[in-house]
């Protein structure tokens, strides 16, 4: 079983409309509301590739009753810790007539210091049936900035391994207890690192105390940075849609090739063709399963060097 | 007690935030959800105000449990039935910087004939114990547009006084079964008269049928069109605020006065004064008491003749 965490879990909301008028009323098309959160993102998309995977992190107020009754309709086991505050929304209104999107990001809840000790009493007896544990997203309020910190030692002192998708603060603090994988993505890398270059900034986290460090460059693929070498993988085609949600697929994939200990490019030939397919699905955590078929075969893997031949990483 | 029926209930979501930007994120400063929509206006001021009232109508989905959640915190009472389909919610982003309001407003649900069964037997329950009902807001999808007519029946079946506050066909079906009051404002008027006087309109909503008409006319007070005669009531100062629910509170003093048979202009100077201490108050179905009482005394009510002295509406 792959436990993934969500610390900050979101009831995702679209609305779908002609036109926003930003003085009155608008009538809303089309309405779809959803389980969101990056953890929860990558359940899904293990769910869906037909692993078994279990839901934890921190749930409250009607709007997080709302999540669990889409998590329990996908099928996704829900083992999420109530809390008093209320679960965050965030609202995508589509206007299909500008072609804009505007999201509205609720602060979501405040935790507290009892709510989190709950929740690591229930981290900790999930831990032994895991094979993994994925550690995704933002920190709610309230929780310390090393949150992360402390779940990956405790993953560590079961064996467990882990990987974190995370920015800023809460990565920074994380590296010190050496996650087995990180994923940034471009805009997380310029968070945590002073180089514009992409490649620079990956080794720079692998310094400071990463395992492997995966970075998606969106279009441009991923590259990984790793002890056992590194290398850069592109998609063979250039795929419209959705981005949001393809970050998760990849980190979905590359936590099912850390457990079985597959070699590096075989692991990214399939990352990069899952978030693909992540994006030509319009909905976070959905893929194409048609695209995913097209491009699995055809990702182009080739290693990172440096002008002497060696790893670009070390 | 009074009865209230909200067949098309909503949770009004209510965001604040610094400048929309229709292509980005957009973080919300502070979030209010509350239970919405007319008939639940009404009852939160009845009881308010100290009157018994029971909520009733449609409600379905995790947005009805929200609802629900948020009428028990009210302390009203809930007899709400239950539909398969997603209670609608309305989402009103407040851009304090550039000082507007976008309204987003949900389709809502479909209900099912069996539904509608199932909430007229409910209707037909709580009938014997109703001092009156008040019936307000829109349909939801499903009901027939004579929906209004059923209840104003059935109703009439078990001798309770009946407030109709709707508009559209929905309101002109209604005036068929003869209601006790009914209480269009202008834009209503608008829907259902050619004429652009309201007092005209008001008339000619007498003569279709309604015993009684108070049409509402924003910060001009109110106009009353029955039998007995009509009055024109406005406020005795221009209230600020929020007018969402001035018209609820004004239907609430108004079905008091209905069932207490209080003189014409006794109801109508305290519907005035209620409707601007709602307009004071920044949610629907609350009142500022202090304006509220400030402005009891001092609401002017004159008669509404014709040039020959006699009442205005016949």
């Amino acid at each position: 079983m792959i436990l993934t965490v969500t610390l900050n879990a979101a009831l995702d909301v679209t609305y779908r409309l002609d036109g926003l008028h930003p003085q009155g009323s608008n009538r809303v098309r089309e309405v779809a509301d959803r389980a969101g959160g990056k953890g929860i993102n990558v359940s899904r998309v293990l769910h869906t590739l037909g692993h078994r995977t279990v839901v934890t992190g921190l749930i409250g107020g009607p709007t997080g009753e709302a999540v669990r009754s889409d998590l329990a309709a996908a099928g996704l086991s829900d083992r999420l810790v109530p809390i008093a505050g209320e679960t965050r929304r965030t609202v995508a209104v589509v206007d299909e007539q500008a072609g804009d999107t505007a999201v509205l990001l609720e602060p979501g809840p405040v935790v507290s210091a009892a709510e989190w000790a709950h929740f690591l009493e229930r981290f900790d007896r999930l831990l032994p049936g895991a094979s993994a544990v994925v550690l995704s997203g933002s920190l709610p309020g309230g929780l310390p900035v090393d949150a992360y910190a402390v779940l990956l030692r405790r993953a560590r002192a079961h064996g467990v391994p882990a990987v974190l998708d995370a920015d800023g603060e809460a990565l920074r603090a994380g590296l010190a207890e050496a996650p087995d994988l990180i994923k940034p993505n471009a805009d997380e890398l310029a968070t945590v690192s002073d180089s514009t270059d992409p490649r620079t900034a990956a080794e720079a986290l692998l310094a400071a105390g990463a395992r492997a460090v995966v970075a998606s460059l969106g279009a441009d693929g991923l590259i990984a940075c790793a002890h056992e070498g590194s290398w850069r993988a592109r998609p063979p085609e250039r795929v419209a849609g959705n981005p949001t949600g393809a970050g998760d697929a990849a980190v979905a994939v590359l936590t099912l090739g850390l457990i079985a200990g597959e070699p590096w490019p075989v692991r990214l030939a399939q990352a990069v063709a899952l978030s693909a397919a992540a994006v030509a699905a319009p909905l976070a955590g959905d893929f194409d399963a048609a695209v995913h078929r097209r491009l699995l075969d055809r990702v182009e893997v080739e290693p990172l060097t440096t002008r002497e031949g060696e790893s670009a990483c070390h």
